[in-house]
Formats: C-alpha cells, sequence, structure tokens
C-alpha cells in the first residue's frame, strides 16, 4: 500500500504549486532462516557452534533472523505539452544516484513516442523475459532469477537505457549500457497468456555470470562462476506463459554464446508455477544452468535449483510468508538448502 | 514535533487506499564543544595549535563545533484482523537495513499476544533499565548509557528481535539475537515510581565491553576496554526511579559475569537526577565501572563519570542545552573534560 | 516544483500538533556526454575501443551515459518567540549529518539578529561572490566555479558555521571553520546590478586548491594542483554582475595570498553571460587561474575554461538542456574537451 503524499488540493493551489503526485512507500520482512552446505551457512561468534575445520576460528549457524526494510518514493509530473515525466527508487540508493555519472534509481520521460528510462532498471531483456516465479520471505538466493547479460550493475558501473513502445498488449524494447552493450526485446500479452522474445550482445571483453550462489546474503557457501568472452557475448532468450483459474505457469530458455577459452555456450532454462487460493498462494520454480565446455571430457558443472513457497495474505498490506529452495553444482559435492518463515509488509 | 503526512482523507479514498499514517519528523542540533584530555582532543589542520608530541605532526584543538542532523520515518498500519504491523526508523540507516541480512532500523506486529520488533533495538535488558539521564547538547560521551550484553551491534551484526506483554504498568521483555545471546526483563511503573529487573546472557566467546570512552565521535583521547568470555558472559541489572514535583531520581546497578583470562566480575553503578522547571530542565548523573581481577594485586581499571546538563525549552521544538561531563580512568593519568553548547531542534 | 507535504490543516490540528511546513523535492538529469583529452575520458570494458597505451589494459570511450538524481527535503518552523527555524539537505547526506561531529546538510534559526546557519553550507565568500553562470546538462566539470578557501569539504571534514545580516539589499556574511578559517563578505544588490566583495584567511599549514580539473566524476584526464600554505593563506575577492533585457553579465576577480615553498599567490578571474528569450536561455563563461611562481623562471602553469550552454523549458520542471566546455592547462599538452546532451527534472 502506497501512501499518497498530497497536501489537500486547497492549500496546494493557495501556494501556487500545479498538483503532483509523490508517493512515499515502502516494504520489508521480519523472519528466521535455516541453511545449510553439510555444515550451517550462517557465521557466528558462538564458539559453542559448529567449527568449519577443526582449529580454523570461524563458526557456523545453520539459523540466522532474516530483515529487510526499504522506504521508496515516486513521482510523476506533466510538462506544457503533455509528455509526463517523474522518477522513483529507494532512498538508500541515492548515494549511488549522485552524477554525472550515477546509475542508481530512475528517470523517465513519457509521450506517444514511447517511454525513455534511464539507472538502475531492466534492460530490454530483462523487461519482456522477467523471472521464474520467486518463493519464501527473503528470495532464498533468488535462484529463480534469470541470467541477463545487459545490466545496470554489469561492468564499469553506469546506468541502462531503456525504450519502450507499447501498443495494442505488444511491448517492444531497446536497451543500452556505456560499453557497447545493447539488447532488443518484444512481448504479446494477453489476459491468458504472455510470450516473449529477446536478443542481446555485450562488448569484447566482457565478463559473463554463468551462476553466482549467494544465498542470503554473505553467508559462507557461496560459489560463483564467471567466464570472460574476448569477442563478445550474446544471448537469445524466450518466455511463455500461461494463467488460468488462477494458476501461472511460466517457462523460459536461454542461450548465451560465450565463446570464452574453455566455453562454448551456456544453456539455461526453467519452469515456474504459481497458484492463488483466496488469501494463499503457492508457488514452485525448477531452474537449471548448463555450461557447454569446448575441450571434450571437461567434467560437467551444471547447476540446479528448485524452490517451494507459500503466502498468506493478511490484509492490510501484512502477510505470512514461508518458503525453501535447493541448490546444486556438479563440481560441488554437497547441496545448498536454504528455508525461512517469517511475516513481510508493505506499505 | 512530528508532520503527519497524510493526504486528505478524501484524495486517499478516490485513489482506493486505505488510511494509513505516515510520519516524518527529526531533530538535529548545532553548536560548540570543547574537550581536553590534557590537549585538546579535536583534530586539526592548524600547525599553530598544539601539537600532541614534538614533530608528530599531528595537532589539536580544545574547540570544535559540533553539528547533527537526522531524518526519521514511522508507518503503522492494520491487518484485516486487527493486528497492528508498521516500521520506524532514520532514512541514513536505509542501507544497513538491506535484506536478507539487514539489521538497521526496526519493524512490528503488534496484537493481542504483545508485541514482536526486529531491528536496531533495544535488547529486553535495555528495554526495561534503560540509561540514566543524559546531560549536554551532543550528550557529551554519553557516558550516563548502561552497558548492555545483547545489543543489534554487537557480535557479526544481525538484529535484535524482541518479544514484549504489557498489562497494568507491568512489562515483560524477552530478547534474543543470532549468536545465541538472549535475555529477559520485567519492569513495573506507575506516575510515582518505576522498578526494573533483566537477566541477559551471551554466547562462548563473546567479547564484553566493558567501558568505550569515545566524546564526541572519532576524536583523541578515546580509550576502550574489553574482555573475551570463553564460557560466556552474563549480566544481573537492576533499575529504580522515582519522580516528584517534576524531579525524577534512578538508581541503577548490574554486575555482569565475564570470567575472562584476567577478568572475574564487572560492576557498573549509577544514579541521576532530573528537575524541571517551567521551561527549564537540569540534569546530572553519577556513573562508575569497575572491573574485578582475577589475579590479586592487579592494579585497580575503575572507570567514573559524571556529568551535569541544563536544557531552556524556546517552544516549537527549539531549545538552548549545555553541559559538561567528566571522565576518569584508573590506568590513565589525565581526565577527560567535555562539554558544550547550543541549539536543538525537532521536528 | 516543490511538493509541499502538509496534511489538511483539520486532520493535523486534530492531532494536537502545530501548522509546519515540510517539503520534498528533488531534481535529476539523463542524457549523454562527450568527453576527450587526445583520447576518450571515460573508462569502458570494450576490449575493441581504444587503449590508452598498448597493452595497458584500460580502455577509454569518448561517450557516456550521463544521469543523477537528487531528492531533498526542507523543514522550517517558528518557536514561542517568534524565531524562525529548521533544516535543509539531500536525503542521501544524512549519513554524513551523524552527530557530534557531522558536516552535511544543514540547520539554520533566523530572527531579528539576522540567520546562523551550520553544515555544508557556502561560506560568507561564496555567499556574497558565488559562480560564474553555469554550463550544460551536469555541469560539464564545473569550471565556472569560483576557488574558495573556507568549504565545509575543506580540511578534517567539519561545518561551516555562517552569520547572515541582510537590510534593504546590503547583506553582511560571516563564516567560520573549525580549523580556524573565517571569511567575512559583504554584497549590495538591486534588480539592476549585485557587487560583493570578500576577504577569506584560512590557518597555518592549510592545503590550497589552485585547481582541480575532474570532468564529469572519475574520468580519465584529471588533473589537481594543491599548495601547502605554512604560514596561512588568505584571499581578497570581489564580484559585480549587471542584468538588463533578461541579459545578466557577471565578473569575478580574486587574488590568493598562499606564500608555499614555489607559489607566491594565485589570481583568478572570470566573465559569464546568461540570457533569457522565452522559454530558452543560453550561457556562456570564460575563467582562468594563474599561479604566480617565486623562483624566476619557472615555467607558467596557467589553467583556462571556457564554455557554452544552451536550456529550453519545457514546463513542469521539464528540461532540454545542452553544453560543451573546453579546460587547458599549460604543463599539460592536450586541451580536454567535455559536452553533453539531455532532459532535466525538477519537482
Amino acid at each position: 500500500m502506497k501512501k499518497i503524499l498530497l497536501a489537500s488540493t486547497a492549500l496546494i493551489a493557495s501556494a501556487g504549486f500545479a498538483a503532483a503526485e509523490v508517493t512515499i512507500g515502502g516494504d520489508g520482512y521480519m523472519g528466521v532462516a535455516y541453511g545449510n552446505l553439510k555444515d550451517g551457512i550462517f557465521a557466528t561468534t558462538d564458539t559453542s557452534a559448529t567449527e568449519t575445520a577443526p582449529g580454523s576460528g570461524e563458526f557456523v549457524s545453520d539459523y540466522s533472523f532474516v530483515y529487510d526494510l526499504d522506504v521508496d518514493f515516486k513521482v510523476s509530473l506533466q510538462s506544457d505539452s503533455g509528455l509526463t515525466f517523474g522518477a522513483s527508487g529507494d532512498f538508500d540508493d541515492l548515494g549511488k544516484s549522485q552524477g554525472a555519472r550515477g546509475f542508481d534509481n530512475s528517470i523517465f520521460v513519457s509521450g506517444d513516442f514511447g517511454t525513455i528510462t534511464m539507472g538502475d532498471i531492466n534492460g530490454a531483456a530483462e523487461q519482456v523475459i522477467g523471472d521464474l516465479a520467486g518463493v519464501g520471505l527473503t528470495g532464498l538466493g533468488d535462484f529463480n532469477e534469470n541470467i541477463f547479460l545487459v545490466t545496470a550493475a554489469a561492468q564499469p558501473r553506469g546506468p541502462v537505457a531503456r525504450y519502450d513502445y507499447s501498443v495494442s498488449g505488444i511491448t517492444l524494447s531497446l536497451g543500452l549500457t556505456d560499453d557497447s552493450g545493447y539488447n532488443v526485446g518484444a512481448s504479446y500479452a494477453t489476459d491468458l497468456f504472455s510470450v516473449g522474445l529477446a536478443y542481446e550482445a555485450v562488448a569484447d571483453g566482457a565478463t559473463v555470470t554463468v551462476f553466482d550462489i549467494d544465498a542470503l546474503g554473505s553467508s559462507a557457501g557461496g560459489s560463483s562462476f564467471t567466464a570472460t568472452a574476448p569477442n563478445g557475448a550474446s544471448q537469445v532468450i524466450g518466455q511463455a506463459s500461461v494463467t488460468f483459474s488462477g494458476v501461472t505457469l511460466k517457462g523460459v530458455y536461454g542461450r548465451i554464446d560465450v565463446d570464452s577459452a574453455t566455453i562454448d555456450t551456456v544453456d539455461q532454462y526453467g519452469v515456474s508455477a504459481s497458484a492463488r487460493f483466496d488469501a494463499a498462494t503457492v508457488s514452485a520454480y525448477y531452474r537449471t544452468v548448463e555450461p557447454d565446455f569446448k575441450v571434450a571430457g571437461t567434467p560437467s558443472d551444471d547447476f540446479v535449483a528448485y524452490g517451494l513457497g507459500a503466502e498468506r495474505d493478511l490484509g492490510g498490506g501484512l502477510k505470512l510468508e514461508a518458503g525453501v529452495a535447493q541448490a546444486e553444482r556438479d563440481t560441488v559435492k554437497d547441496t545448498l538448502t536454504v528455508a525461512d518463515f517469517g511475516v513481510s509488509i508493505n506499505f
């Protein structure tokens, strides 16, 4: 629930200001999480807890409190000729929004020509493809999120600029970054189904994240896998989803052409289902990433994750949420298990 | 004075939002401080000022401007079944509130069962014991504040979770942290008096802060004293206060069982008085911390601090405030003296 | 355009709060910039871009997106006796506003006696002299800004305290910092013209920034020039401006007495013009800084910059802005050229 922080029209008018909407809202959660990768994944100073290796002085726990609070703002105005423009974002990201090379939060200008947005926003591919259904209070590592090459965080930090044009359920998007990265996407959506297709390319020398297993912040057991693409990298990625009787099914398939020293391509695919019954919602996903190595006989290093979550809407912006997710990597012997439970708020 | 940033009810209703209160307020001060520990305590680039040691290139001054500005938010909502929930905090702490392992600001859910709060909040002991009356514009080193073992800042940073239940002037509190730290407290308060008692325990290997003399931020002359408790540490702490004719007297006594290599226990006790006459308030405190060493003949290392402050309320949220405090440590030859004067604002 | 985030008077009154104005506003821009100092100035990971030196592994581009977003607050209240007081600043600066040694944003108290302000504010010299007219979306390196010795950022970080008294178009200002820096200024302004004169002095050992060429954040090609003043430094600086038919002309001249090991004095002077035609504004400046070296025959190291900008107001807080600026330093062979274009928003 967002608050419209609008003075009464009379007051604004008397002060000579045009009517404008500034909304301040936010969201957060509090709860507990379980995490295990053979040992617990949460660092603790409790020396009676499990020591990762005898004498290491590093102690870990299976349990941790989880907590998050965001406060955000949104502004929308109109120019004399009827262009709509404004900005939105989180208060805590304003430090990284500072110019001239800021990149966080976002600014937009919109008119008959479409919408131009710049900042820490989705690229065109992420805009038309999105992610699989997420689970849990915390996202549980966000393993439901697809890999996109063109993002604000990638490479020397700079904003993403994106142009969108929508008509009759069709959306066309074009995204650009400073580093010669670009992507194009198209989607078509009705009440029943949606499909999307995107192509993206990044510059010579780009670093491609194949996967990044970081469950619940700076926990133990993280594992990331990146590759350098000397001649640039590209991805073709598509999605299809269908919604009926409160159930949404979604499937995504993408192929990244990395052509690094050791990796030829990376395939990512996954499916998710989300079903709403009155005030309850149940979601699940399965997702895998499969690097194809150039040298025959290289041991496979596939990544597989699956998750299951449930939430109950208590009304007014309060929800009970719970979830469990597992992630496996071929070259890592143990399976990461994370689960959480708690309340989320939205205001 | 807090601003209620509420749209007119008509506007909110027309937009389909439930009525909700979002308040934005803040506080701050500006003034001057004096600080001396044989030499001045404030670093300066003025090479005609006092040099801490000949040739050291470090110059200090007895005087400094002091300044602080906080802007905060508060939100309270209701679920369908009548639970009250929301969040509050400072805008500058939102960066450290980010999940899943955020810990700053706070979220609460409240109902007939009591209140559950998580974030950078008081533990149960601090909640029922509190601090002695503070003095000065800046707090002057906050030497009036008692030591508590269970806090959000302690150990690997994580939130404190606390459960409170209040009925007929009685408050029961239970606090927990990730690192197996917990505390329980109970208080009883009437208009005339209040009493409180708490017990807290932290895990094996916990670091206990005996005292931390840091006057006015990163000034020279700081002195901190910590001990590691291999088998955990615990504290029993109690307070009593009485209020009559605008005068509040308060006394606190606590004993921390450290059992470190060199320290057996630490006693902390103190008294304060605060008297209000019309728009003026005068406050004073005396507080001491006494480590008890295991080896006979170890020189004592007691800490003693006392402070005196006065403020005058100018109305509308503006106050004149002044204070002076002194702190001594047995093993440090010189006495730290700090004083300040200025205006504080509250909005 | 600033939003007045005021509850309807009825609501505020019913809650027992005094009427008070809290305004939340902001500004930002998005666009593209060109920058060249023989090679491009913007770092890129694109290895097909220009490499600064063969084999260096550092690649630069002539182009970059530019982006900025600020959200700010302002509060003004009244004490019982009619003093006006309050605070203002940017949300992203609140972290550095924290006490007791905070210095960012600002607090003020104002009455018949004048106004006292503390924080990250103009010193008295900057207050009565100001800068030359700026150009471009981003400021293009802000080469139009004059050098002042007394600022909040200078030396060990601390706030500036300033006292202003204005009557009949005359403003008298006195500024102070922790490090024995101070300045005094006086200005006189009518609708037609303004003149200002200021003197400032900083302490023994102060570091004087002669110039600091940093175009558009942390770009390549930066060049800064500082000098240490063992016996303190001082500046006399004056400005005159005249406005007629929508055109404002301004000239500034300042002499800094550095008396460092190698530099005797530094002269800075510049002129700017800004003309408004309906919704369009065109601005230009020329500015130079000339260090006078003590040893005869030292090669000159003058700094010269000039800029040209244009903007078109689209109404409602939206503007199109463009500009170009060049900067040269005698001891650097190549000329820095920066240009930008985009939209700015103000809310």
